[in-house]
C-alpha cells in the first residue's frame, strides 16, 4: 500500500528531502506532495543580491531544478497552495489552494520546511513603495523593478548582517549611494566588534556610508506615497530606496499553533535524525529549526542555505527508510562585500562567555600569498582558544582573495575539537600563490598557544 | 657556563631553529654558529620559479630574513663554510671556511639541516651551458643569466613534478616554446594517473607540449659547447634552455657517514621532537629527514618548505629548553601551472595499496563558485575511502581558481581521522562567490559514503 508524504514549504529543504525520498522510494510506495505558498521551488535565495546587483543575469538562474524536473520524477509540487493548518493527531494538514477553496489532505509522513521571516519592525512608513525586503525571488523581482524604474540615487540598508552588507554591495554596483543603518557600534554582529570594525573600515573605502548605533525611528515618505528617507533618532538619511535586512525569524506559526516544540529562538526542535521532537511522523529543518552548537552546546537557530539542503537530504533519507542524521554546526559564515571576504566559524567572544567559557583571543595580520608573490593581500585572522585545554573555540577572517575559505580549516578542526596547539603542526597546501609558509591560520594557531600558555592552569 | 650550539645548513629549518632557539636562550647562555655552504639564508626556494617567470622581480624578494637581521640576534652566520665531517663521539664538525682553511669547531648541540640535492641524472651533456637545476638561489640566477641572454627559443623541462609543471609556466611566460619530459603515463605522478590526465590536457590548452613515458638518453650540445636539444629513445627535441625538474634526495652524505640511522628513502631517522635517532644531543628537521606519514604509516622523505619551516620551530624549541612535536604529515601539497590548481592530500591509490589498504575511489565534478553565479570554473575532485570503516584516505583536486585551497579542508579531516559520512556535515563556508551550496569536497565525501556502501562489508 502507497504511503503518502506531504512536505510543507518547496524550497531547499523541503524539495531536497522530496528528492531523496523519491530516490530511495518509487511511485508506487510512495506519494509526495509538496504544497509551496509561493510561485517558486529549489532556488537560492543566497543568491538574490547577486541576481540584484547584476552579476547574476536572469531569475531562473537562481533556480536549481525546474518544477517540471520534480514533476517528472513523481514529485506532486503545487504553488500557491498554502497550508492553514496542521493535525498531528489526524494525521492531516489544512490547505488552501491557488483558487482559494480550502480543504484538509492526510499524510503518512510530513515534513515541515517552512523557512524563516524576514524581521518587519512596526515602524511607520514601512510599507511604503520603495521598502524591500530580500528575502524571496518574488521580493528580488520587486526589488529590482523599482532599482530600474527610476534614477539611481540614494540607498539606505537597514541593517548590517549578511544580508545588509551584501546588498550594499549589490547597490553600489547599480550605482547607488549607500547608506547603511545598524544598531551596534560595528557591522556584522556576527563578528567580535574588533573584527565588524575592520569591515566597517573597508566598506568605507568602498563609499558606503556605515552609521552604527542607529535607531531607525519612521521610513518618510513623500507626496506620492513613495519612500524619500529614513529616519532616525539622530537624523534623517535620504533614501530613493530602502532595503531591509534586519535578520529573520523561524516561520513556526504553525508549528506552534498544533503544538509542536519550539525551542527559545523559535525554531522548531528535532532529534538527531531531523524527527521532530515528539513525533515520529514529522520532520523539519531548513530555516524553520533550531540546530545545536557543536562548540557552546547550545541550540541556535542559523538560517543559511548550506544547512538546510544538507537537512533535506538527511530528512530524505530517513522518509525514505535509510539512516541519517545532522550532528550540529560550528557557526561557519563566509561573505563577501566588493573584494572583501569575511568569515567566521566557532564562538565569538561574548558566545564563549554566554557558554560558560573561559579563554584567550588573539589576532595576526598575515597576508594571502607569500609575501613576495604578486597580489598578496593582507588578512587579518582572530582566534579564541580555551583556557587551559586549548581547545579552538573559533576563528574569524577577514580579508581580500582566498581569505574566506580558509575559515574552513577552523570548522574542520572544531568540528574535530582540536587544540591550537593541535593545528600548528596541520599539514595545509603550501605553494607561494596560494599561501605564506606558515598559513595564517597556522600563525593565528602559534599565536594562540603562546597566549593559553601566558594565561596558565 | 655557555653552551655552543652549531647549526649546519642556513636555509629554512636551519634559520628557523637558531632564531626560535635564540627566542628561548639568550647569548649570555647559547651561542650560535650557522655554517652555509652558499651565500644565501633563510631564503625561499618555492619562489624560485616564480622568480624565474617574472612574477617576482628581485632575488632579494624570496630572502624572507637577511644575514644581517640573524647576526643583529647574536646568530654568528658564516657563508662559504662547507661542513667536510661530523663527529658526534667527539662532538664537533670539521669545517673548510671560505679561505680554505680547514678546522674542528666543537658543540654541544647540533642541528642538521643540509637540505636535499636535485637528482641529477649522469647523462651525456648534463653539464653543459644550458641545463639547469633550480634547486638554489645561485641555480635561479644562473638560469634567468642564460634566459637573458638570448632570444627566447625552445625550452626543455625534463620531469613533470612540482618544480617541472611550476618551470614550465615560468618558461612559458618568458615567452619560450617549451617542451616537458617525463617518464610516467601522466604528469604530476604525485597524483593518479587520471587526475594527472587531467592536468596534462590543461597544459596542453596552455601551449606546453608534454610527452610521457619518455626516457631522456642524452643532452646534446653544439659545436659552442652549449645545449642544443635533448635526446630521448623516441626521438630528439630542440632546446635552447633545459631545466632539470627531476625531484630531489636528502643530502645526508655527511649524516651517513658519521653513522647517523638513516631510513629507506636515505633521510635522517629522529624522534617526535625531532632529535636524531640514538642522540640526545644532535636534531634533523627539514629536507633531509623522514617524516611520518600519519594515513599509511610510513616513513617518507618529502621536501617541501611548510614541514622544513615547522621543523625548525620544533627543533628551537628543544633546544632552547622547550618541548614541541612534529606529529607527522598527511602529504599535503599544492601547485599552479597557470590558471591551474593542482592539490592533492593523503595517499594515492597505489600508496594505499602498498599500505595494505582496501579501499573506494570516487571522482566528481563541481564548481569553484554557485553554478549561477559569475567565472563559476570547473573542479575536479577525487576522494578515497577506506573500505568498511569509511575512513578518508586521500583527496585530490585539479580545477582553477578556489581549487587548490580547499585540500585543507581534506587535510584538516585526514588529521582527525574522519570517516566520510562524517565529513557530508562539515560546516563549511558557504556563500555563492565561494563556494556552492554543497561544497565540491561535501559532493565527493557524499558519493565516496556511497561507494563505500556499495562496497559492502
Amino acid at each position: 500500500m502507497s504511503e503518502r508524504l506531504v512536505v510543507i514549504g518547496g524550497d531547499a529543504t523541503g524539495m531536497a528531502a522530496a528528492s531523496q525520498a523519491r530516490r530511495l522510494k518509487g511511485a508506487g510506495e510512495l506519494e509526495i506532495v509538496v504544497f509551496e505558498r509561493g510561485h517558486f521551488a529549489s532556488y537560492s535565495a543566497c543568491g538574490i543580491p547577486y541576481w540584484v546587483g547584476g552579476a547574476v543575469r536572469e531569475r531562473d538562474d537562481l533556480i536549481a531544478r525546474t518544477p517540471e524536473e520534480h514533476r517528472e520524477r513523481d514529485i506532486d509540487l503545487r504553488f500557491g497552495h498554502q497550508v492553514l493548518e496542521l493535525d498531528p493527531a489526524g494525521h492531516r494538514v489544512l490547505v488552501r489552494d491557488d483558487g482559494g477553496t480550502e480543504s484538509w489532505t492526510g499524510y503518512d509522513k510530513l515534513v515541515i520546511a517552512t523557512g524563516a521571516r524576514p524581521v518587519r519592525p512596526p515602524l511607520p512608513g514601512i510599507d511604503a513603495p520603495g521598502v524591500h525586503g530580500v528575502q524571496t525571488l518574488d521580493d528580488g523581482q520587486e526589488l529590482i523593478d523599482t532599482l530600474t524604474g527610476q534614477e539611481s540615487g540614494a540607498a539606505v540598508v537597514i541593517g548590517a548582517g549578511y544580508i545588509g552588507v551584501e546588498m550594499a554591495e549589490a547597490l553600489i554596483q547599480r550605482g547607488y549611494r549607500v547608506t547603511m543603518l545598524h544598531r551596534g557600534a560595528e557591522p556584522m554582529s556576527t563578528l567580535d566588534p574588533d573584527m565588524g570594525a575592520l569591515v566597517r573600515k573597508a566598506m568605507d573605502g568602498m563609499g558606503i556610508t556605515v552609521v552604527g548605533d542607529a535607531e531607525v525611528t519612521a521610513i518618510r515618505t513623500g507626496a506620492d506615497g513613495r519612500v524619500r528617507a529614513v529616519g532616525t533618532a539622530d537624523g534623517e538619511y535620504p533614501a530613493d530606496v530602502v532595503v531591509l535586512g534586519l535578520g529573520v525569524r523561524p516561520a513556526t506559526e504553525l508549528a506552534a499553533a498544533a503544538g509542536l516544540p519550539l525551542g527559545e529562538e523559535g525554531g522548531l526542535l528535532t532529534d538527531l535524525a531531523m524527527r521532530v521532537r515528539g513525533h515520529t511522523d514529522i520532520w523539519a529543518g531548513g530555516d524553520c529549526v533550531e540546530v545545536l552548537d557543536l562548540v557552546s552546546g547550545r541550540l541556535r537557530h542559523i538560517a543559511l542555505g548550506t544547512h538546510a539542503n544538507k537537512h533535506g537530504q538527511i530528512i530524505g533519507t530517513g522518509v525514505g527508510g535509510g539512516y541519517a542524521t545532522f550532528p550540529g554546526v560550528v557557526g561557519t559564515a563566509v561573505s563577501k562585500v566588493c573584494a572583501l571576504e569575511v568569515a567566521r566559524t566557532g564562538l565569538r567572544e561574548a558566545d564563549a562567555t554566554a557558554a560558560g567559557l573561559q579563554f584567550v583571543s588573539v589576532t595576526i595580520e598575515s597576508t594571502s600569498r607569500a609575501g613576495y608573490y604578486p597580489d598578496a593581500t593582507p588578512m587579518t585572522v582572530k582566534m579564541l582558544a580555551e583556557r587551559r585545554t586549548g581547545r579552538l573555540l573559533g576563528t574569524q577572517i577577514v580579508g581580500q582573495e582566498g581569505a574566506g575559505k580558509r575559515v574552513d580549516i577552523a570548522a574542520v578542526a572544531l568540528t574535530a575539537r582540536m587544540t591550537v596547539e593541535q593545528m600548528t603542526t596541520l599539514d595545509l597546501g603550501y605553494a607561494p600563490p596560494y599561501s605564506p609558509v606558515w598559513d595564517p591560520v597556522l600563525v593565528a594557531a602559534r599565536k594562540a598557544v603562546a597566549a593559553v600558555r601566558a594565561a596558565g592552569w
